[in-house]
């Protein structure tokens, strides 16, 4: 018996026929390795088409690798990042940034995963103070790793400041594409157009195979990446196969496809779990992620159909996020299962 | 018009259609991410198979990743790596042995890029000096980054003084099948089973997208890897498709098809060059890469049509390596143009 | 005109006689270097008394020097290291521990400057989780960077906590004299007798010119240190001179006299300051350390006639710390000053 | 009995009287920390009249803490430094420059210790080649750790090449003095003043008890330096305790007296050796060091009465080092002593 799609990560879907179909069309003869193919060419093209004419591109191979290549970028092993404590840097990565940069990371408690100018200047002090590591970058998340999404405003405003300080403002776009299409703007207008320096965007969550790029706003940014890049093992030889997965998700909007079917699905989710007793959603759905508290009893009961991951051991909350394959039928059989758990533990506990 | 498939490097190559069919077959549903999904167990299975129930494996992204992993897995900042002065660890990873694991590399000339005993022995002191990094771990390339090979009995030589000196021997396979291969012998006689301690054993130069393999001799040498993995950058989320690709290669010979034929073209195309004046091989001819020198003034005239890189400018030595999909008619179009060439310049400068 | 001593810090004082004089005594003739000498040998012999027959040292050149030593002898990269967010680990290095081990430092936020078990169980989850960096060590600061020390006792509980994690506890003891002072009782019983596997003991603040050394609780604990030491620049060459050091400082108890010297200096302030309408203690008086916020007009016109440093700018707090060589006279000076610029103050603001 | 003064190492000697002095002589009062204490600005001042009005100095612990800032300051990870096989960096600092910097080292095997331009050549490619370390840095040994010095001419030499290159050049001046001494230089002459861009120069070796400099050839080399040397842990509290050593050694010429003795002590041991049968010299005696080859059997029967180290357990070579405390007594009696114990050798072996 096939078990049905889960609710573990975004990750866990397929790749997209037609980024699958991509691959195929260009795995025809030679073509010379490390980007310098017409391939990755002209996923260069399209890429300045999105992001502005200024921006340069480094393909990588995942989200860690794009966010590590950033850093060191833009940092020397004496500068501090600012992120949010929930960010992906901070606590999904195994301490590679650190290793990494020799940065020391300074983590902001938020409430929705969010930061803002006020929580950045706590951390604004020391600067020329050899005892200090010096802060340099400020990162956010868009979407963030709580669902919620920063407007073009917001991060307009973090920017600015960002920049009157003298310091670089960095994005973890693994979900850009959800919070784009969230916000219906464009990748950009959440992102670069909006003062964000370098975007780790990432197209594993959005139906790619493997893959990230690191996009800087300037060629100023980058003059030293392409040994970055090679020293932090994230040059790939065939690089066309990268290429060609980012071209199809640019293409014909499928990248705004996938992710607005995500967070449609998300929502659907979400409108769904408003009418059940006992279920509490704990952040504002913006984007393709649901957090909830929920008994404690339920959740192996509901893991042992779906798989999903306990956000918050102790609050009893999990975690929930949809995909661009995810079926309106999986919610709903979701639901009714969720539903039946729910009943089932009232009446034992009653 | 379509340019001919060229001799630059066998990662120029596309990817194998029995792989690429391997990924669209797996490409169906969720599965759960970073390997626990039953396509990496059934690689996994797999892999015990071909090199031994004690082994255990970590996949990775590439080559340089898999360098690093293995490296770090045997080291502290403080240990020193022996090598040959033209390993892939040495001279083609931009430094990133050296970033990754802080240890320093001591490089052995060589004449055929093969190290003996004897040459690791010049190293083998200042243990327990303090001042001295300490060498923990020699590193062989199979086959050698010259094209030779090292056959089980010289490995067998080399792993028992490493072990006799209570160090680890490493083994760069990002060309073990075409090693394999040309030795008559399968993938474990020429490196685990010959007493390598961690093989970082290539897919992509054989007809992978992308994906390598850290395979450990045994479990005790690699109860940190999983770690070291993900803050190297190197763990990558939708595995099913490295590790369905793997299966691909290991199941009905594939890898050995593919790399025998990459010998054999290698071969035909040394036959050809032996009867052209003008022509010097430097190397014996082991695997799938041929070092030659040629006159100079020919070299930029053949880069016109065929990809392939200088290997030394000083010597006018170029490299040319052949691959799986190497086709005999793409040999004899070389030798022809070659010819040609040669008598070109010859007329000309008579 | 000379400048009074200040309160800046403990380290602006100058080196205690009887240390000086011991470096005077051990420069005569030639001593081998790095250690291999008399003056190491009989200084730790001295150290073992102190610490116990179990414990070995390695002597560094500074506090920092130190921690990072021990950090880098107890971790791996992809551990954390969990300390109060007021450590000098986490705030007073430039980084430094997480660019020489690696590591990931996870801050707790304290009122006081020590940590309980109940903060370290925050932390204390994602073990064999590959995402997340492991934690491995705890460190706390004996006394505090707030002045503050921990009791035997309840350095027991953390360390008691932490080993049945399989955790390791380190002390950075830059103040650890002053903190045994405070509590009348051993260097051991504050530290390592209390169940601290890792001890960076400080001389410097105590009248030390320079040098720190590393207690090791037991031999097991430091195999590679030798390397880690040499290799993190922090071997001495001309060992006698710090050795020489720190067998003046434990013998005759001139560690103690120095300590209570400077911890009763600190009370005697202390007591200065309680009938001072303005300002407000901060923090419990417990080693050589006072904290307080004054007015913040005062500050620089204080600061104008002695050293010292604001602790918080917000909070218009600042931090006086007493030391070894502190009289009674420049106490009763800088209350007699501080009364004044007060009045000043008030007359002007009524 | 009190064992004569060996040969071992210049660092096995005590401090010069008039250095302890210069320490006991600022041992008064509170100094700020850190170096802004006006004994720093002495030193400054002074070095600044020796160096040049352009250099910048900062004060660190030891040679290898020296060299690490300095190669930090000039490269970033992905760089690499070229150097003479036999340099301190490469093989007495256990990997530390590997580690604080990240870069590749790239020896030059030499007969003398000394790299020409010709050398530099054979690495002086690659360049833009992300796969290649890109090189940076020119490390160069004054003294070298074999004897031998680099004329002003050769060093203009050097430094022009690297200049052309875009290249930064790096001189380990521990015995930077003993160099001077030789050539009748000024130390200006024999480091920054012909093209040195980075200076790690030396005390210890001279007289001192502990510190170093790293001297830069103008600010715009070492914008960084400060959170760089306290991130490597070579910022020193009680500051005035390096810089008032260092002003006694730049004073009076004490560094000229100590490194010209020094010099005359080894020339005179050269003297006496040459007319000794069986002992032959294997490199130029240029300033305070000798090379020998000896008898096998001689060696320990000598260590029982001298410290000195084997440099080639091979070629039964010795290293000879004199200091500024070596007298003409210990001279004599160590030439007596070798006398007798070859005599008694030959009178077995007949």
């Amino acid at each position: 018996m096939k078990r049905p799609r889960g609710f573990a990560s975004d990750n866990n879907a397929a790749v997209h026929p037609d980024v699958m179909q991509a691959m195929i069309d260009c795995n025809t003869g030679h073509a010379i390795g490390y980007g310098d193919d017409k391939y990755t060419r002209e996923a260069q093209t399209i890429f300045k088409q999105v992001f502005g004419d200024a921006t340069e591109i480094f393909f990588v191979y995942n989200g860690t690798g794009a966010n590590v290549v950033a850093i060191q970028a833009l940092t020397r092993s004496f500068n501090a990042v600012v992120c949010a404590d929930t960010a992906h840097i901070n606590v999904d990565e195994c301490g590679a940034p650190e290793k990494a940069s020799g940065c020391k990371l300074l983590p902001i408690t938020t409430s929705n995963g969010k930061i803002t100018v006020s929580d950045i200047k706590k951390y604004m002090h020391g600067f020329g103070f050899e005892h200090h590591a010096q802060p340099k970058v400020i990162s956010i998340t868009q979407a963030t790793e709580l669902g919620t999404v920063y407007t073009p405003a917001e991060i307009r405003e973090i920017a600015d400041y960002v920049h009157s300080m003298g310091l670089f403002l960095h994005m973890d776009g693994a979900r850009l594409a959800n919070a784009a299409a969230a916000l219906n703007c464009s990748l950009a207008e959440v992102s670069i157009g909006a003062g964000v320096d370098v975007l780790s965007f990432g197209g594993t969550k959005n139906g790619l195979m493997f893959g990230e790029v690191v996009v800087f706003a300037n060629a100023s940014l980058c003059q030293d990446v392409k040994y970055i890049r090679k020293q932090s093992t994230q040059l790939h030889s065939k690089m066309r196969f990268i290429a060609a997965q980012f071209t199809a998700l640019l293409s014909n909007d499928l990248w705004l496809k996938n992710a607005r079917h995500a967070n449609q699905m998300a929502k659907l989710l979400h409108q769904g779990l408003q009418s059940i007793e006992g279920v509490q959603i704990t952040q504002r759905v913006e984007s393709n992620g649901i957090f909830a508290m929920i008994p404690q009893e339920i959740i192996s009961l509901l893991q042992e159909e779906f798989f999903f991951y306990v956000w918050n051991q102790e609050r009893s909350e999990v975690r929930w996020m949809t995909s661009f394959d995810t079926t309106q039928e999986d919610i709903e059989t979701f639901l009714t299962v969720l539903r039946k758990k729910l009943e089932y533990i009232n009446s034992i506990t009653k």
